[in-house]
């Protein structure tokens, strides 16, 4: 499938290459290519390009920009670019103005992706992935036996089918899907306690499992 | 240890004989003794005294009252009665005045714990159990092999170590503490997730565990 995912941050460069190696034809969506280019120690395998210029040919965007951004970038993108297509959105809407530990910039009633879902209503928007660090979203048998829990929140069925088919494919076996997107605001939530977590554990390499 | 269990709704009452049964001296608290005593199909074995009455003796007072009226209860105990008690609170400020799914009616940069804190400063509140439902909080055995996780955050150390014995003797083998009660933030900011997973498992016989 073709894959767009926009955001050159640790997010982005970690999932690019991931969708790569799984046989996915992936492009890196940035503001400015090259300005991403001339960045010190910039490597990419990844074609990169400019929002706007990104999500035409895609089957599957993804949002892995900076929460803060993620409305920018996705308006530079395009709506009618988007209209019809998947979006997964793995950002969080942290809000680190205030300094350590951050705060959430929407919360409890609305959710970073339902206000992408309302910004774009041509787009079919998934959440998932945005409880882990980068690495384990791509890599879930980085922690313990690699059996923890990912979640999935959207109201397109299809849409919710085309990302549970690339987490499992990542390597997620425990995929709880909630049929509505507002159950992003419970994931997105999560990370304040995901911070706190880090700091206590002393590593991002971790992740919950849901035990029944 | 002398244990007063302030509330008497689920929480209150499975708490109360739970701590019994490990040899706690236990009271439970409510507004009016009388009407309780008077609710149909009441019945307990744990004596029954008006809040005001009830934390004098106290070892430990644990706040199991529903999270809007845990101000208000606090404050009929008596910030007096509460000074230099460690104070255990289990609540969450859900909101369900807009119906289900209930909000928070506190969260992100404060929670119902550090409210309470706030509000009886000579009190050592510590946050704990209110991850899960109450069957669950007295037997983690309830879920999985019993060995999924329990957060626990509190300023003070021996408040901490006090409910950490607790929790332990409980049954709870996986403990994760926070030197500060502002961790209760993410605790009380699971319970969105929380309400969404009972919804999605079809039961509340479920936790989190964390691995590493």
């Amino acid at each position: 499938m073709r894959i767009a995912v926009l955001g050159t941050g640790s997010v982005g460069t970690t999932l690019a290459p991931a969708f790569a190696r799984l046989g996915h034809e992936v492009t890196l969506g940035t503001r400015d290519p090259d300005a991403t280019r001339a960045r010190e120690g910039w490597s990419s395998e990844i074609p990169l390009k400019a929002y706007v210029d990104c999500a035409d040919a895609a089957d599957l965007v993804v949002n892995a920009t900076n929460g803060a951004a993620s409305l920018s970038a996705l308006g530079m993108v395009g709506a009618d670019a988007l209209a019809g297509r998947v979006l997964l959105d793995v950002a969080n809407p942290l809000d680190f103005s205030q300094g350590f530990p951050p705060t959430l910039s929407v919360k409890d009633t609305d959710s970073l992706a339902e206000g992408i879902q309302r910004a774009f209503p041509g787009t079919r928007v998934v959440k998932s992935l945005n409880i882990v660090t980068a690495q384990v979203m791509v890599d879930p048998s980085r922690v313990g036996d690699g059996s923890t829990t990912m979640f999935l929140a959207g109201d397109d069925a299809d849409a919710r089918s085309t990302v549970r088919e690339l987490l499992e494919a990542l390597g997620w076996q425990d995929v709880v899907e909630f049929e509505d997107l507002s159950a992003a605001r419970g994931m997105e939530m999560w990370l304040p306690l995901w911070v706190r977590l880090m700091g206590r554990l002393g590593t991002a390499d971790f992740n919950l499992k849901i035990v029944r």
